[in-house]
């Protein structure tokens, strides 16, 4: 009975999907789910009560979403779910389960996946970098998750790299996730196509607009030259991310999740290269292994599971 | 006898001078030193010994220090001090007075006595950013100070925010405090002066060579445009660190010490417009305050009086 009772379910909700885990008393995920995300509020919540309604008697809910996720669980905004504003996750779902229920952002949950029971294990501090669509990020930093005053910390695909850079959809110009991340991968292979270069990688795409990251790894491997300038500058752009996070946080180690972590191995020697110039007085300090994740696409739905069992954190004056 | 064991030396190790003083227990500065700086090792530690010697019975000594400073209260290197490298000034000074002696970096010491007494006091999650000949920082997240594994954190400086920008003595490119710090402001006045313009902040330089921040800030106050837009700038690159920070960290608010704070009221309103048109999603969130420090030139001292009060933290596997 004890044992039943330690099942937690963890959902992670995606812009195409959500997938959901059970996790048994030694963290381990033992049922999986995925289901379409519905693109409407009232949809999601539904769908996300059946998917715990569906899995029996269990000890708690955790729910990672994406955006600016607030600490009381609402949804400020999330523009790879739909047009939301201030949605109250935790309190209708809640509402509708007749239970707690804890919501955190996505990329939160996947650190905390990856330091509980990943490739962070049993570290203090560690910055987990998920590199998909765009970049999403959760801090741990003394041993507790940084969410910051509001819930907002980890928005490191923001940290402005360049100001003279493309405009991001943000409103900024030159964000790290403008050079960093698996769309900006594909959109740098694309403008290259545009110029009249890379002909494998179009040949491999068909088109360029289906040109996409996949095309430019299997083109670098194949051997050719503008694929693997492509990757280099990508290496170089994710290394002094890192590095700024690295010389802001001092991590043990630096984690790489998401999408691209999936096919890390075209990456990660490059992007260890580049960091290991790219760290402030590289001569004088251990430098933060930078690892790939171990829990692939599961990370984020672990990590929600695991979300009852942290330090609440609130956001106050502490006096 | 109780309120007499209470008071805390605290001493901040600047280029120039050493400023210490005597916490009360209340944690108000009651007696101030300030002695040269000397350049040398053993120099350093018999002046340091000397000043804690001098003040009678205390409760606990703590020290400030600027450049990379480790967990165990070495000076792995600090370029504003002079040629030094794995200077264990812990050890050292703990065995010449008998007595433990806690060593921090100086810009996190700041950020401790604006936490404790200062302009963020109560809050749990506080950037302090101090601008300075460069620029040194202190974060504060969940009512614990970050200073990472290996004690390195707050390198804020060395966050690239131009690859293609200046060199920095470092090695890299386009720091952040080669925008940002007093330094990169006087630098940028005397560029455009060289250009033979801003001829109003040549004049109340007298020479090129001599033109620093003051000059520029005089010549704006007078309506000089050119003095005027080099300032604005100057507030746009600041804005644009904070922003980075905030985005990364979400701190309850963030607190701008060092040299430049002394003369805040030239550069705050800037910062703060540039700084709500740079934060991440700013229709959607409270903004963090952008205040200046309250502690002045004191706050490195009274931090580092501070250091014995504060929760350990080792950076270590916590399981």
């Amino acid at each position: 009975m004890t044992e039943f009772r330690r099942r937690r379910v963890g959902i992670d909700v995606g812009g195409t999907k959500c997938l959901g885990v059970v996790v048994d008393e030694s963290g381990v995920a033992t049922e999986f789910a995925r289901v379409p995300t519905p693109r409407s509020p009232e949809g999601l919540i539904g769908t996300l009560a059946a998917m715990v309604e569906g899995v029996g008697e269990i000890e708690s809910v955790g729910v990672g979403v994406p955006g600016l996720v607030h600490l009381d669980g609402s949804i400020k905004a999330s523009p790879n779910l739909f047009d939301v504003r201030d949605l109250p996750v935790r309190t209708l779902l809640s509402e509708r389960l007749g239970r707690e229920v804890h919501v955190e952002n996505d990329a939160t949950c996947a650190a905390i996946a990856e330091w509980r029971s990943g490739a962070a294990r049993g570290w203090s501090d560690v910055v987990m970098v998920a590199l998909g669509t765009g970049i999403g990020g959760g801090i741990i930093a003394n041993g507790r998750v940084v969410r910051g005053t509001n819930g907002f910390g980890g928005e490191i695909g923001h940290m402005v790299v360049d100001p003279d850079g493309p405009e991001c959809p943000c409103g900024l110009r030159g964000c790290w996730e403008r050079f960093a991340s698996g769309s900006a991968l594909a959109a740098r292979a694309r403008a290259v196509v545009s110029e009249g270069r890379g002909e494998r990688m179009l040949s491999l795409a068909g088109d360029v607009a289906s040109l996409r990251g996949e095309h430019v790894e299997s083109a670098a491997r194949a051997g050719d030259v503008e694929a693997q300038r492509i990757i280099d500058d990508f290496c170089r752009w994710v290394a002094l991310g890192l590095a700024n996070l690295a010389n802001i946080l001092d991590p043990a180690l630096i984690v790489i999740g998401g999408g691209l972590a999936s096919t890390g191995d075209s990456y990660i020697a490059g992007i260890r290269a580049w960091f290991a110039r790219m760290l402030y007085a590289p001569d004088l300090r251990p430098h933060p292994p930078v690892e790939l994740a171990h829990h692939g696409e599961l990370a984020g739905a672990i990590g929600a599971a695991h979300l009852p069992t942290l330090e609440s954190d609130v956001g106050h004056r502490s006096e």
